[in-house]
C-alpha cells in the first residue's frame, strides 16, 4: 500500500521509508511559529525544558494578533516574545510595521517551503499545505517542545482525496470553493485527516485561491490541507524564498479515506452562514431568501487579506460607495501587500468607496480589535471562522464570504452577488 | 474697558453688548459635539431633557476614539451614539471610514467657522480656535443640555494675551511653539482664561499650526484658545466650508490678566517630557542629555495628525528606515488626509520606512488602542498629552513632540534631533 503526499513528508521527516495512517511518529521540524498570543503562553513552558531554541533559524514569532496593541496585556505579550526573540538572536521576528499576518507573511517573506513539516501555535497554520508542506496547527506545550527540541510527535494521519476539475466561474475563488467543500463534507467532516487537493482543476486555482482553501482545512476538522507542488507552486517559492523546496508525491496506490470529485465550473458564490464555516449557502440560495441586511464588512485576514483577494475586492468597489448602514475594514494582510495596494490604485478605491483601511493585523477576525460587532450586528467577512460570539457579542452574525461577495454586499447593504454589482 | 475677542463672541452669542470676566452668562450653541466615550453618557441625560435635539444641523456626533470597534463594549458606545444620529435625523454624523478624529474632522468638513461658539464633550474642543470661534470641552452633563437646549451657561473668562512675533525656524512648527508656551507659565498657567494669540508672528504660522496650538490651550489649563481670523484663516474656511464665518477683534482697549511675547525665531525644537505638557525641554537641552532610547512613536492624532503634520514626517522619513527597537505608527487624522497622503506618495514613504499606517482614529493617544505601551516602554508621540500612563501602562513614557522630532526619533531610536537627520 503506498503512502499519500502528507505521509510522505511525514516519513522522511521521521526519517523512516514507510510510515501508515494511526501510526506514532516523531518527525523533525522546519518550522516552529507562533504569535503574540500563544508565544507568551509557550515561553514559560520552553523555558522548563530549554535555555535556547534547537535553531534560530527555524523558530519564528509573530505578534499579529492584537497589533497595533490594543491594551496594556496585549503590548506585554508582544513584548514578551519581542524580548525572547531577540535574546535568542531568532532570524525570523516579525514586528509590526514590517510584517504582517503570520499565515501571510511566511510565505511571502520565504520562511515556509514546499515538503517541510511544519507546526505553528495557531490553528490555520495548515495554510502553507498551498505550497506543498505538510502544515498544521498545535498548542503550546507542543509548540515548546518543538521550540526546545526541534521534533514533535505526530500520529500519522489518513486522508481524503479531494479531485479538483474544471474551471471555477468569474466570480468564484478558493473561498467559495472550501466553503462549498466543506459544505459537503461537514466541520468534522476531515476530522484529523489530510485533505489532499488533486486533479487538473488546480491549474486553474491562483496561489491566493490555494492559500485560502489550505487556510480553512482546520475548518473541516483536518490535520491538513495539501495541494501538489505544481509548475505555480515552484515559480511562487523560487520568486519567495532562498530556501530549497522539495516534492512530494502521493503514491499511485495510496489509500484514502474517501474520494471527493468537485467541478470547479458547477461552484457558485457561497456563503458560509453562522455559527459554522460549514454552514454553505450558494448565491442562488441567498437571493431567494428576504435580504440579509448587515453593518459590517471585513476584508482581510490570513484567509483572504493577498493581493488577488484586494484586486478583486476592488474591482467591485471601484467607483461605488459604501452602504450608509455599512461599515467596511480593508485590512490587507502584510506591508508589502498595502504598499502593493498603494501602487496599484487600489487603497484609492477604497478609501474613495468609504472603507476604513487599516494596518497589517488578525483585526476583528477572532474579536480582538478593530472591527469587534455588538449586539445584534451581521458582518460579511473574508475571514475563516464564525462562530457564535468570535467577532464580537455572543448576539452577533458573521457570515463568512469571498472578498467578491463582501465587496458588492458592503455596496448592497445586504449580502449581495457580486455577478450583479459588476466591476470586471 | 473693552472685551477680549472671546468676550465678544461670548456677548454675542448671550445677546448682551457687554460681558466682563467672571460674569455669568447664557449662550446661544452653534456646535454641540461628543464622540463615542462622551456621547454614550450623555444621552441618557439628554433623554430626560428632551425629545428631540435643539437642531439637528448642530448636534454633531463622531465616533473616533476606539473605532474601528476594539471590543464589545466599544462597540455598543458606538451602536449607541449611531442609532441616536439616525433616530433624530442629525446632518452631521461621521461615521467611521467616511470620517476622521473629531478635531480634524470638523473643521475640514466645515462644521464649525470663526466667531461660533461651540462646545463638545471632549477636552481637546478648544481646537477650533485656531479659527477664530470661542469653543470649549465641557463634560456630559453640560453636553446633554447644549444638545437639547441649545444654550449653556459660562463664566465669562479673562485673558492671557500672547503676543508672536518673528519667523520659526525650519524644523519649529506649532507643536514646539505650544510646548514652549505651557514650559514657561506651566500647565495651570491659563486656568480657566483664554489664551488669544495676537501678533505679526501670527503671519508666519500655517493653519494646521495654529490648530496644534489651539489644541492644546487645554493643557495650559486655559477655557479656550484663539487666533485672530486674518486672511489665511479666512481662505481656509471658505474652502472648506458653506457657512458664514463672523470675525470678531479684541478692543484696543480690552483687558489682559497678562501679556506674554513670545519670538517664533527664538523658538527651539521642543519636546515634553513626562508627565506634564508643560515640562518642556528644548532638543539642544535633550542633545546634551544621554541619549533617551525609544521603543514607539505615534505620529498622528488631533493635535498633529494633519497633512502639513503628514508631510513633515514624511519628508523626515524619505529613503530612511525606522530603527529596528521602534515601533511606529502613522495615523492620518482624516479619510481626507490618508487619501492625500496616497496622492502625494507619503504613503509610500511611510510603509517603505517600516511603519504601521492605521485608520483615522484617536488610537493610542489616551491608551485606546493601535499602540498600547508595555510596562517599562517609551514613546515621541505627537499627541497632547503624557500623563501617567495614558499610552498604556502606568510605568509607561510619553514624550510629547512634533512631527519632524518624532520622526527623526523614529529613525534614531531615540529622542533625536529633527536638524541633523535631514529631510529637507
Amino acid at each position: 500500500m503506498g503512502m499519500t503526499m502528507t505521509q510522505k513528508i511525514l516519513a522522511a521527516h521521521a526519517g523512516l521509508d514507510y510510515v501508515e495512517a494511526g501510526q506514532l511518529i516523531e518527525a523533525k521540524l522546519d518550522v516552529v511559529m507562533a504569535n503574540d498570543i500563544t508565544g507568551p503562553m509557550a515561553l514559560p513552558i520552553f523555558r522548563e525544558m530549554a535555555a535556547q531554541v534547537f535553531d534560530k533559524d527555524k523558530v519564528v514569532l509573530v505578534p499579529d494578533h492584537f497589533t497595533p496593541n490594543k491594551d496594556i496585556k496585549s503590548a506585554e505579550n508582544s513584548k514578551s516574545i519581542r524580548e525572547f526573540a531577540r535574546e535568542q538572536g531568532l532570524t525570523w521576528y516579525f514586528e509590526q510595521g514590517k510584517s504582517g499576518v503570520e499565515h501571510a507573511i511566511l510565505p511571502e517573506a520565504g520562511v515556509v517551503v514546499g515538503g517541510e513539516c511544519i507546526i505553528g501555535a495557531d490553528s490555520h497554520t495548515c495554510t502553507y499545505g498551498a505550497l506543498g508542506a505538510f502544515s498544521t496547527g498545535v498548542g503550546t506545550t507542543d509548540i515548546a517542545t518543538g521550540m526546545a527540541t526541534g521534533e514533535l510527535w505526530f500520529k500519522v494521519p489518513s486522508a481524503i482525496k479531494f479531485v479538483l476539475t474544471g474551471k471555477p466561474g468569474p466570480y468564484v475563488s478558493g473561498k467559495d470553493i472550501i466553503i462549498h467543500i466543506i459544505g459537503k463534507i461537514g466541520v468534522d467532516g476531515a476530522l484529523y485527516k489530510s485533505m489532499e487537493f488533486t486533479g487538473d482543476g488546480i491549474l486553474n486555482l491562483s496561489m491566493d485561491d490555494r492559500f485560502t482553501m489550505a487556510n480553512m482545512a482546520i475548518e473541516a476538522g483536518a490535520k491538513n490541507g495539501i495541494f501538489p507542488v505544481d509548475a505555480k507552486a515552484q515559480e511562487y517559492m523560487r520568486e519567495h524564498s532562498k530556501k530549497e523546496y522539495k516534492i512530494y508525491e502521493a503514491d499511485a496506490d495510496a489509500e484514502y479515506d474517501e474520494v471527493v470529485e468537485i467541478d470547479l465550473a458547477k461552484v457558485r458564490p457561497t456563503v458560509a452562514f453562522p455559527h459554522l464555516p460549514g454552514n454553505a449557502k450558494t448565491i442562488d440560495e441567498i437571493e431567494a431568501m428576504e435580504p440579509i441586511k448587515i453593518n459590517q464588512v471585513v476584508i482581510g485576514s490570513c484567509t483572504n487579506g493577498r493581493m488577488e483577494d484586494m484586486r478583486k475586492a476592488a474591482a467591485i468597489l471601484k467607483g461605488q460607495t459604501v452602504h450608509q448602514d455599512v461599515r467596511v475594514m480593508v485590512i490587507p494582510a502584510t506591508q508589502k501587500i498595502y504598499k502593493q495596494c498603494i501602487a496599484e490604485g487600489l487603497l484609492d478605491i477604497f478609501v474613495d468607496a468609504g472603507c476604513a483601511v487599516n494596518t497589517p493585523s488578525c483585526g476583528p477576525c477572532m474579536g480582538g480589535h478593530m472591527g469587534v460587532m455588538a449586539a445584534g450586528e451581521k458582518c460579511v467577512s473574508t475571514t475563516n471562522r464564525n462562530f457564535v460570539g468570535r467577532m464580537g457579542h455572543v448576539d452577533s452574525l458573521i457570515y463568512l464570504a469571498s472578498p467578491e461577495v463582501a465587496a458588492a454586499s458592503a455596496i448592497a447593504g445586504y449580502i449581495a452577488n457580486p455577478e450583479k454589482v459588476g466591476g470586471r
